[in-house]
């Protein structure tokens, strides 16, 4: 029998729309990491611009697509999250014959064996980022990320903390100054997005370490009594705000990814869940490794 | 005593970030609306860039700021909340010298009397969105929205079921063709922000109203078997795609607001939860009111 | 026209259900706190039990019953929401004439002006919780309760640290022994529950004070640097688990409300947001005041 | 060096805590299903009571049980997440030797091949649930558990709108009468969690065929124009409130686990996004087979 092909009908309103497509797509999905290949349950939305001349996308179309890169996966793990990315935007591209754009957002939980100040190994969980886009003359652009949960201490607390000690104890003064003193922490979640321009790759791996050691400590789940006191030793040695975390950040990824082009585009973004407040704080750069080198 | 001013050291890697500031700050306001005062409780996130030589932003002045707003709403009741976020990055951007730019967003449950298809009145839900910019210029943008809860039915579905009943029943091919037949149907949120220019003012109630109107029907939280027979009446008589939704709303703004500026800035977003998949249909466009007149 | 009843049909599965309802309804609801009328937005949930002789609850009628006490409220604003929420279950019981059951839950975002350490004031959230249930013998039982955000700084990781600091300072050890030292500290969300037997009256105010008073220090929205400074010291000087926050809580509830009856039931919940770890640590206690005054 | 041991010291105010413990844990762990191996995401909550006489819980003793389970299952899969939370709480009671009692909570996501009704393979996704807890007689109760995402077709709006299109086309009462008529569908979630006793086993694909089976339809991820047709179609034949959803389940548990001992227990819960309100349709059931075969 023959349906109607309702989607491929004018639209009664003839605008052109930026983006059309499936959000909040769950898939299994099998990736090579170093040394070991692991399963990611993946969360991807997959968009499609559509031309003013047609009522609907054929949004089956990217479901579909998604079911054969997991097929695909499963008899091969592919490389790396944003890699599988590039090759779902060249198919959606091929697929949906009237768009001259597509894009692709992934995240998935991810888990990687680290250790403790004293050597205890532990497993953390971080999250996997990657996005793509393709315009009509093939050009792809593909970023890879990491989200990664640590801990700030806050270095101005620390300071008036200290001020206000010192004012109590002036004969400690000397003490005082050269010992970390009590401040507020914080739970810290930072998320770094780096472009990954044709002929280059990023290990996410890499990435995770890079960020996580851009926050005060990186924070562990089994700490007995000394590697917990080492945690709050080595993280008020080191005392952050957001803005530090950022920065530290993009001065890794400068040095890092020193190779790679002017244009490759970079965004770091940090929050802090405030102890001493009900709110958050926040910062965000969105750049480029030129202007970072330009210390723009 | 006088404590340390850590933020306004100079930082380890300067480097200028893009955002800086609060995210997550609840604030009641009380607002003017046709006819009535409401009290609105907003969420709000505040940010100024920050320059590659200052360790810290000051967050606190964010959250004094918008104490300060708070106190004055009380007293006199503010027009809009899109013009209490330029009030807003207007004293951001003096009370932070070191910045040149600053943005606030806010978003609020609000409620408004409606009618049912039959006449019964009934209160519903709908969230007031707002935001603005200002850069060292002090060139201010700022936008009002809305997002509306709604109901769509899919076209496409419906003349699948209509062939295949024709199919079954051919005898009645006239009667079926004539009548809405069944389809899937499914809660949709609909988001639309539309640029407000100097000089122009945008009423949300009007927003509300004119997205209600772009899906297959509004809902309602009060209905007796008629209204109830009614919206499921009216929406299968209005089948509409996400694509459909968006469309029509942009329609809508094009008549509404031709008399604001060619670049006024319009954002339509419209997410359905399929009631026939687990993951959502999803369209979007970003454009501006010339673009709408070129049908572009 | 007369429509069908299927909800007042025999189903075809002939079993009793605990709950049947509506959740996740918001209703704007206006209350008389002390010395001032405030707007709540509420959500709520709405359930009775269901015979096994109907097919389906009623549902509008628990919208309807929400919408009349609405319009009630705003001509005269309700004492609390627990008043509100045993209102509400007696009109249920006699609406929905075929249920022996009724339960109604609410929650909603509240603002109290209160100070900070130097006497600063500021506006700080809390949330409000209430909670009622009636039997066939028309028994009710309602709770009132909030839930309050605040800081805990952990006592072992502090003694762990004084421990380190001592063992690399030993000359300076009854320095040590005497100053509060580092220790990682966090957001804490404490919720506290306490039935309000018929005759009685509890405030939320109090609720709020009782809760906050029992964390290891109130946070506040608007900190300059010595309050800062002042929320760091005092929290470090009261180091508490999440056990010892709910153990604070039992004892002011075990002293503020010793007129109570026995069978009073009180619950309560205390999470840190571990800042060290990225799961969260969590205390739990369902209790009587019996059971307080027995130390079990 | 001995750091000091804080969580054994007395409590300054000694009430027995109820439960004290770690949650949202995420662990990756390995489980043997039917024909195949799986990876699992599972977030966890862990919890054992605490005696008056004891300031705080051992809580990384939690975590490392769980990171001993995991690398056990690395070696040799587990049969199932409920098995898993057994074992896991045997161990709590016998690490944590001050306890009475232990809990355990575990949840995940998890994807089946299912095929459409044209018989196309297409991979849903659902949840795992699992809870375990044990006394201080050892006595275990364990649950197995999954959630189901699926559509609903209102009952009642159907005969309404059946009856308006009867009245506006009286000619075609009789074919009317005989097809299915539009009314208002939408996303459903529903919940089964059975009690295994000790020498039963139950096995997850099995209760997520029961619940996809008790809805009006299953979806599916991949829907070319006939399967979404035969969706719509097989819904709108089979429609039902979310009493029914939880009754239907209720009569597939009792003939399916007719020789589990009458007091196992039994909970169904259903919830759909109705697609005409903006709030959602709710349904319960706490009960055990002996109580569903009494009918009561």
């Amino acid at each position: 029998m023959i349906y109607p092909d309702v989607q491929n009908e004018r639209p009664k309103y003839a605008y052109k729309l930026t983006r059309v497509g499936v959000s909040d797509v769950k898939k299994q999905i099998f990736v090579k990491r170093p040394n070991k290949n692991v399963t990611l349950t993946v969360t991807i939305d997959l968009y499609v611009d559509l031309p003013a001349t047609k009522k609907g996308a054929d949004m089956s179309r990217n479901v579909e697509i998604l079911s054969e890169i997991v097929e695909e996966s499963i008899k091969s793990p592919c490389s790396s999250l944003e890699n599988l990315s590039e090759e779902i935007v060249k198919r959606m591209l091929k697929r949906h014959e009237y768009a001259s754009y597509a894009e692709v957002t992934m995240s998935a939980e991810y888990f990687l064996e680290k250790s403790t100040y004293s050597g205890r190994k532990t497993v953390e969980q971080y999250t996997l980022l990657a996005k793509a886009n393709i315009d009509k003359n093939k050009n792809i652009r593909k970023m890879a990320g990491v989200k990664v949960v640590g801990i700030t201490v806050c270095p101005c607390a620390m300071e008036t903390t200290r001020t206000m000690l010192i004012e109590q104890y002036p004969e400690y003064e000397e003490f005082l100054n050269k010992i970390p003193v009590i401040s507020h922490n914080q739970r810290n979640d930072t998320t770094l997005l780096i472009e990954v321009p044709g002929g280059f790759e990023v290990e996410a791996d890499d990435l995770i370490e890079l960020v996580e050691n851009s926050m005060s400590s990186p924070t562990r789940e089994i700490l007995k009594r000394k590697d917990e006191g080492l945690i709050v030793l080595n993280s008020h040695l080191n005392p952050k705000f957001v803005e530090d975390v950022v920065r530290t950040v993009l001065t890794k990824v400068e040095e890092k990814y020193k190779g790679f082009p002017g244009d490759t585009l970079i965004q770091v973004k940090s929050v802090s869940e405030e102890s001493i407040h009900k709110h958050n704080a926040f910062a965000e750069v969105i750049t480029t490794l030129q202007d970072l080198k330009n210390k723009n």
